[in-house]
């Protein structure tokens, strides 16, 4: 009994240290879960994009709502970027690199998280060309990370 | 040249007047959309879930901040259930009766809404019991218009 009791207490003490890395039953859950948020992220983002591109007529309400999101949703993938989530039964383009290079790539996630606060802040500033800017600073974090830790 | 200005000054009216709804190029962009954000709701509303049932244990801070992504992300999926997004080149369980009933098709979003903010006020007063009782009642309205809506 006095084993049992020790085991439960065990696996209480290590259920409660469970990081948020760590809240995926599946490799294949994390990958589903970051693709998931970055693909939200990524369709706000492009209607920001698209005011900012003159293809659709600037809206300063629509950007400030878009740009709001992108800069909630820019908190989420990296936590599923966790140990053992390199791959899974779904397709990842996330390059191994990315957990050998761990503090790299969190300054990569921590500048995207800055330049999103940015640009949310300059989407409710109701000025494109303060938006443009912002815009191409985040859109620069985006790239610079795809460059360096995703697949073509 | 005045038939031109015409078209260029009808177009960007449209272009002007187009709703959040129609803002996906392809259905299954849309698709993609709402299946992304549901999930990722899905997974913070999950965790909640584990420190409701006891699977996990209660941290209060870990409850607050999942709930508060549920509540944003509740927001999201509806507007991807636009005209002509019932099907597309990927699967979607989505029923069609949700393009036939939309008044209840919002109804049940609506729902959804003002549950999961209930359900982020009741994780921040940190009482398990509010909580729980919160997670059923928007556990209870996903499952509501899963019932009426999604296919098994």
């Amino acid at each position: 009994m006095k084993a049992l009791a020790c085991i439960v207490l065990a696996a209480t003490l290590v259920a409660m240290a469970t990081p948020a890395s760590a809240q995926f039953a599946k490799p294949e859950d994390a990958i589903k879960y970051r693709q998931s948020a970055l693909s939200v992220m990524g369709t706000h983002f492009g209607r920001v994009g698209a005011m900012v591109n003159g293809k659709v007529p600037f809206d300063a309400k629509a950007a400030a709502d878009n740009a709001e999101i992108v800069a909630a949703m820019a908190k989420l993938p990296w936590a599923a970027f966790g140990p053992n989530t390199d791959k899974g039964s779904i397709p990842t383009r996330a390059k191994p690199e990315i957990w050998a290079e761990q503090a790299k790539f969190k300054e990569y996630s921590d500048k995207l998280g800055a330049e999103s606060i940015k640009l949310a802040a300059a989407a409710k500033t109701g000025n494109i060309d303060t938006l443009k800017t912002a815009f191409g600073a985040t859109a620069g974090s985006c790239k610079a990370c795809h460059d360096a830790y995703r697949k073509e």
